[in-house]
């Protein structure tokens, strides 16, 4: 079965259109259902049986210069994964990867759109198969690993591929050029105008959310006529090599070189996104992880465009509130959600230390701290309920930070170890939340430091303003993913907007119903502001595809 | 007399418009015309005068941090200007512009174009003016200075405005999001987006173009909310000194901080550009000049996004043509335009050493050096012609590398010296045309090399197949703004334009007419690829403009 050009427009066009509007009026839209129920009632056992499959069993792609093969994935609830994956030669990888990109080139913009999102189809009617990939290799719990991992991730990588389209063809393809001369004949000359991808790009993966973080490079690339080289994080490289799987498959089903799209895993230790990062046939790279490789790859991998995304100190204003329990409820889900492993959880919480106040009558510093801690521990109350937000802590690095929590200052709420019955092995743990005053200078180089985790930080500071300088600052030197406020005054409203405004971060403003801080939705929230220090580039604007590809006009005398 | 929002619309609007339908269908547009008597009757003696009387006085801008004043403009025609410039303390300089930064946040994307508008319009009105500025710093002749330095360079600086427009607009102000949740009501968010620029953007102006390639950074970035900070070359100040004044004007009258745009000029051997380029408050670097500092900037200044044109090597490939006098002629011509002083102009004529096929019958290697050598000197012929053409050598570097290309091969045309009777100090000289063995390995450390100004190499190649891997080569490993080409062939027009879209190159195929490889035209033409090493951006397109405004968003629960 061919993908030839009228198939794929008739299945996609439509779609790519209404992205296309979407992302124009930022209004909701998605075409990937959130509810595992909608993908047919044989969809759960059937992607759970082929997760089974998979396990224990060697992943081969059919890839150039496969000279090995190796995988060390051991799921966050226990059990080793067992699957190997083919380890590549980039000497001779890349050059197959390259012998492909002239006729990915001649495709066009909308070709390679929607290549793009025939990819993105056959991967989201998978979402089962995603979803415990996703959740074996993260620890994210089985639903958030269904909606994060999978329709979520593929509206990110459908965005990715509408922008990449709208830049692309805002040049014409053509164009007829006459200068007037007065009496003389006119300059007449014919132009042509052809988007060219730069080369290979590099997309690294990470632990936490492969397929979410990892899609909208990969896209963007992928739209706009690069070859994509996918080097994901060995503890999660299983959602990816599913990914550049299906890639592979409709690239070749539509005429294409499969190799635009290959894996890259690393044996223990190898360090390979390294290695690959500085060589020359890389152009473009996508990161997400610690700040410290990120600032090693903006510095070093000169020859190559960098996206990151690195580490951020992610705070809350906490001023006043018309829904004190609301404002509770909402923040305890926030720190709960993927046991605070998301690069978006609030780990300060600024709080007066003379209180604030609410529709519940004044509430003085410990209140709030106190009347958080009870909100999370009733939330997190009972188990089941626990493990289907916590999920698995990703890491011994987690927990260990887990574990020096309380050593950091006044313990207002102390985690808990949740047994989860069907993965005896896994690691859940309740988040912990530490007093911190904010005036003492000791206690700043704790709270002004990320702590990745479930660990959050009730920072006492001297009044709202001093908060509103103290987010000015983090978001100025450590940088933030997120920043949320709960005010009742227009005026502090005001002083934290400018503060977002000026240093540049996304704010989401008295936050009290079902739409967390930590969440934001495709085709309308910017995920990352890449204006300040935790991301380079934001989830998705026109600067992050406008660069992946250049320009080359051909001029010719008419 | 106010410049209201309502005056500015009916004023400019429209042009913004036209300006917008321009860059989408690249047909031929300017607002600004470019011939001088379309400036009114008495437009060149009151332009004349305007220079004059600027001449040996102190040129006060009322900038905060003024320390002192400097200035040692030397004509390349000969006269000093005597001009004495604002030295700035950016201590003082930078928190001042940094005050009227939310303020022109806040007016948003349409009123930061119009009032871009209004400045290039009174920038337009005195072109006149502006002419003699140009000629006298950059040594152009008067009509040259006259197009290129004024109605050529408003239409790059409108041709930004209107792309930056354009990128601040694709995402609307405010977006009502709601998403199903099944049977309970829907989850919904009031959201607001604002484009909020980086902060300060640093214009480092170069000697020979200080408009042209100075407007698009300024504009760009001015129109995408930032502060501008403009540091002419030493040289060349004038031209943006004049710019600085009439866009302080402008601000203020339009209800803004004037100190949104600043001059920066240095004394002798101070060096500024390094020491402001590092600053924090510097968030965006626009740069013409030298490989060796460009490269330094993007190294270095880190907290920056850094546009850099850096030199390169431009080559045409000379295989056939069915129109050998016009090929001839244009080239000529190419070669002679501001005596090679133009970062467009070609280097390398890459000719086959068996000759080439034309209209004319075979011409050997040496028929094609000698019969271009006796166009340019046909060309060059008239004293008066040639001034006309050539303008002046803008410094003593460029002497002193034509002086050497002699020792450098085979001349094939000598330069010769010429006076112009206005102005009898100027260093007006012929280009020089030398001819090398492409074969060789002490000629390949010459001719891959920029010789910046009046000289060109005839590098006579194998064969075309040669001459199309060596162009790809150029481009990789040295960078080019232009690659021409002369072909009857389609095999060998295909293999041309394949290089240059693998290798990201602007291309320019068999142009024998009025339309000359050193000349683009804004709103049609791009400038340089920002895909090869002599670019890393091209003027001017969505990349160029999408990075210097980070959209804040701002979401509140409906």
């Amino acid at each position: 079965m061919q993908l030839t050009e009228t198939r794929l427009i008739e299945r996609h066009r439509p779609t790519l259109d209404q992205a296309l509007e979407a992302i124009r009026s930022r209004a909701y839209w998605s075409p990937h259902p959130e509810h595992p129920k909608a993908y047919g009632e044989s969809a759960p056992a059937e992607g759970l049986a082929a997760f089974e499959a998979l396990r224990g069993t060697r992943f081969d792609l059919d890839q150039p210069g496969t000279d090995g093969w190796t995988g060390q994935e051991v799921s966050p609830y226990g059990p080793e994964l067992g699957i190997e994956y083919p380890h590549a030669d980039p000497d001779v990888l890349l050059p197959a990867m390259r012998a492909g990109l002239a006729a990915w080139r001649e495709a066009g913009p909308e070709r390679r759109a929607l290549v793009c999102l025939e990819i993105l189809s056959r991967i989201s009617a998978r979402t089962h198969e995603f979803a415990h990939a996703v959740m074996h290799t993260s620890g994210q719990a089985f639903m958030m690993a269904f909606q994060a991992g999978g329709p979520h991730a593929q509206d990110r990588g459908l965005e990715a591929v509408a922008y990449a389209f709208a830049e692309q063809t805002r040049v014409p393809s053509t164009a007829d050029w006459s200068k007037p001369q007065g009496k003389r004949p006119p300059l007449e000359l014919r132009k042509s105008f052809t988007t060219a991808g730069r080369g290979i790009a590099l997309m690294i993966g990470c632990n936490t959310f492969p397929t979410w973080n990892g899609y909208p490079g990969l896209f963007a690339s992928l739209a706009t006529g690069n070859a994509v080289l996918v080097k994901p994080h060995p503890r999660a490289v299983l959602p990816l090599a599913l990914t550049v799987r299906v890639a592979r498959e409709v690239l070749a089903e539509a005429g294409f070189a499969p190799d635009l799209v290959a894996l890259a895993v690393e044996r223990p230790g190898e360090g390979i996104a390294k290695t690959l990062a500085v060589r020359p046939e890389i152009r473009i790279i996508d990161y997400t992880g610690s700040t410290a490789f990120g600032d090693w790859l903006e510095t070093n991998a000169r020859q190559a465009q960098v996206y990151t995304e690195k580490a951020g100190v992610n705070t809350v204003v906490v001023d006043s509130t018309d829904d004190y329990q609301g404002m509770l409820s909402n923040l305890a889900f926030s720190l709960s959600l993927y046991s605070g492993q998301m690069c978006t959880t609030p780990q300060n919480l600024l709080i007066p230390r003379d209180g604030i106040a609410t529709d519940a009558g004044h509430k003085s510093y410990d209140d709030v701290v106190g009347d958080l801690a009870a909100s999370v521990g009733g939330l997190l109350g009972d188990d089941a309920r626990a493990n289907a937000l916590l999920g698995a802590l990703v890491n011994p690095e987690v927990k260990s930070r887990l574990d020096g929590a309380a050593g950091l200052g006044e313990v207002a709420l102390p985690t808990r170890k949740i047994t989860n019955p069907d993965f005896p092995d896994a690691v859940v743990r309740t988040p912990v939340i530490v007093k911190l005053d904010g005036a003492k200078p000791e206690a700043e180089s704790v709270y002004l430091s990320e702590c990745f985790g479930p660990v959050s930080f009730a920072v006492a500071v001297d009044s709202t303003a001093a908060a509103v300088e103290l987010l000015r600052r983090t978001i100025r030197d450590q940088g933030v993913m997120t920043v949320g406020a709960y005010t009742t005054s227009p005026e502090t409203e005001r002083a934290v907007e400018d503060v977002c405004l000026e240093e540049s971060a996304q704010l989401s403003l008295n936050l009290t119903g079902g739409v967390y801080v930590n969440q934001t939705a495709a085709f309308s929230d910017f995920h990352g502001s890449g204006g300040n220090p935790a991301a380079n580039a934001a989830l998705c604007d026109a600067a992050f595809v406008a660069n992946r590809f250049r320009v080359v006009e051909v001029r010719r005398q008419a």
